[in-house]
């Protein structure tokens, strides 16, 4: 069998390597997940159990890969931010991307039955993925800053509009309603019609997740053993970390290597406190 | 909140285009699959369920993307053919390969069950790809030839070293008596050890799989109405075919068109019978 | 001097490979031509002596790349094919692309002299360039028409509107007159009001420069030994060349490999003659 | 004359973006320089006309692009900074790598005859580029310094090296000696056999070439307003210049605008003092 022969093709499968020492952000999108939401009766404009399912698959990726340090996501999308210095397969683009959404992919349908013990799954969902990179701290804080602003608008507007129309609008007329208005008017709204006061609203729905690795020092030092799902407060974590973690190395980098549980937070990451909490994440 | 502050970080998420009119392949390789088929006990040298259920995700994708005209298999690799005048995505690099990794991913765990009734997932598997360009039908033809030599060869090896094991070689001993063996002399271990005829051996595991569409017309025609799953015969099929859609052309589109179901087969696609057979795989 | 302490930086330069087997056509474009022409006093609307000067220097071009079988010139621009088999500097982009362009600039400048003997070079001109991969032979064929299209097309307007000028009308005018014109209105204004007949205005600005390298095999057979700067008839060449060129393969390839002189021809490349003459050039 | 239809062969000239601000590195090597020292007898181990040819041509590229912030040059190669927003040609990489080549070539050749003014240039040199990505000041600085690091051990290195074949030695012989010597060896040599002192030879030739621009703002408040080709001694600039432009952003950035002349200095670029004299190369 002439295997040498046809083993030419190999040549043509060229070289993909992303630049040495930049931020590589791995977006995973959900594909036709309107439909897919309706067809599995997800509850609008929120369903928990849809997002815990989004949170878990996340997990799934961070507990593989080291290179990945936190993740961000909201609706039928997650963020991926791998470090700086990530050597991940070679730092090949297309390796990275499709085993990032392949893991994420594959994490979703096999815990699905555990988020959704009463709806059977019926055709297999399909995320799309890409990898970007940003050379500096700062765009990787603007591109989470930019998802979570996101989140906010996004879910602002599907909470007014859903609130609509369960309170007897057409979705017609609640599009109309929602026209041109600013967030102070969709507030507005949710409280004079409704009673229904936005912030506070589930931190989970308002702010997405988080999901970040806790080193394994902060549960040493700081005595809080317990893995937590949901819901960690900030306050909670080591206040000395920020001071012993800062500098750049050796010291900084011992923080990827434990193994701290990947858990999934709440919380604003467009202001200072999150990173500077956290200096492994940008080092 | 000040979306369009951080939005400038789009402009971070650089086009991808694969070259226009270019043949594309997909290959979709597991991640740790040793690992994963010994977790899942799958039997050795092939496991028939786990093989159908890498088709069944195979067929998944076929089905999904019109623009996927053919997929070869073998083992826990699966690659996928666009063809050459595909717009999918507008041919954008990492959504076609992430997308197809993502579908093959979510039918490989979706349908583990039906595959694997007796046998509970204990872990999400992992798939990666890779999207190859081939500017001619001459380089479909021979990746394809590679591939399927490389079946055989693999399948030759892994045939006489379990026939080996299972007749009491050690591994270590099995692998020293293969090493620097010609196929002859595999086949002739398996003929005088073990009296197995390798050439009688299923052609499944022989020749890997082969996902094509059916088109409605051979259907229409040649009136095999039935939708197969393995073993079409190659001689059953229209014999007329070729000579009506050979032409490039509107005429031989019209067959990619046709919602024809994706089958799998088991037949040598080195030689050309194959693909004169199927003359709309390379226009 | 810790050489090796900086030297990780090298990292940084990825590779660039083009696809194998595709062919390459690098086009070279002049920067900034309307103001270098007008500072250099070209005649308009076209300046035989830059057109030969541009030709010299694709010349230079063909005789230093052997894998560089051809070149289309036209105004301040000239385009280069690549056979499809090049293996020039691995088929990197930036190597092959910047090293064509350099050469091509730098002998324009070598040769400014020769060329323009009573007209200094007062600043040293730019030129950009571009690698694209082409599939096929069709697309080449369709690329090198449509290059040649446009060299038609920019060239009876620019005729005309120099014609007007000329005439006394002001650029304004004439661009005015000529606003919404077909082609046959611009050969009737030529016609009429200056008493030009288009068609017998010389090859050279009407189709462009093509640069191909003729065959020792050609000068041996047919006997024109003499090298030829211009207006090569076509109708000289040999007629028995395609017959024993045509067969893809070793035969074909030997005729890449003579040191045959590139030659500058002024004819048709749109219709099939040229290429059916020359088989060498899309194999 | 039927454009339209061939014009479709513009689709397959991808997009190939540059990461938004990344630091940009183009460095131009030339094609060839042994033998075409040879042929223009330049001296060896330095020819001073040569080199102040190759910074003619850098200040010409310094010139014509404002993103081009600084260049360092040594031998027969020159590497070209782009400022980390560089807009030019929308960071289009081919674009940008090919038009900095070709002007680079480009004034080579046109400079010529003002540096050897008793030598023909014999045929046209070539140069090639190549554009590279760095995402941090950290990288350029290591960059800028691998250069240098590389000037100074193969000046040193030619240097010993002429020096004994000047002295009489074969070249076989001097590379014999030179082997394996560390650079404390090669300056005994020199000092001992030819009573040269390393440190006494030129600074052009031990530290190479840096171009960059003086700002207007160092004319005018320190009141050195002459064009200075070579040897601008570094004490003479501003001292009060950085503390007035370190500060990041609109401050900085005016310098960049302002039309200061590309002068050429030879002094250390590995330790801070050049950079932190000059803020806005690293902003």
């Amino acid at each position: 069998m002439a295997k040498s022969r046809f083993e030419y093709v190999r040549n043509y499968e060229l070289p993909d390597p992303l630049t040495p020492n930049t931020f590589i952000v791995v977006r995973v999108d959900g594909k036709g997940f309107h439909k897919f939401s309706d067809v599995h009766e997800f509850s609008k404009p929120n369903d928990k159990r849809a997002l815990d399912l989004m949170d878990a698959a996340a997990q799934a990726v961070l507990e593989e890969y080291k290179d990945v340090v936190m993740a961000f996501g909201e609706s039928d999308e997650y963020s991926f931010l791998l470090r700086r210095e990530a050597k991940l397969y070679n730092r090949r683009r297309s390796k990275i991307n499709s085993s990032i959404v392949s893991l994420f992919t594959s994490a979703y349908v096999f815990h699905w039955q555990r988020f959704f013990p009463e709806t059977t799954l019926k055709y297999p969902p399909t995320f799309d993925g890409r990898a970007v990179m940003y050379p500096s701290a700062r765009e990787v804080r603007d591109y989470f800053s930019w998802r979570q602003a996101d989140t906010h608008i996004n879910n602002l507007y599907n909470t007014t509009f859903w609130a609509l129309v369960h309170g007897g609008c057409s979705t017609t007329e609640s599009n109309r309603i929602l026209q041109g208005t600013t967030s102070k008017d969709k507030n507005e709204i949710l409280f004079t019609r409704f009673q229904i006061n936005y912030n506070n609203l589930p931190e989970a729905f308002r702010k997405g997740s988080v999901c970040v690795r806790k080193s394994s020092r902060e549960y040493g030092e700081c005595g809080s053993t317990a893995m937590v799902d949901n819901g960690v407060s900030h306050a909670a974590e080591c206040t000395d970390l920020p001071k012993k973690t800062s500098a750049k190395g050796k010291q900084a980098k011992q923080f990827l290597g434990v193994d701290g549980k990947a858990v999934v937070l709440h919380l604003d990451i467009i202001k200072d406190e999150f990173w500077t909490a956290r200096p492994w994440l940008l080092i």
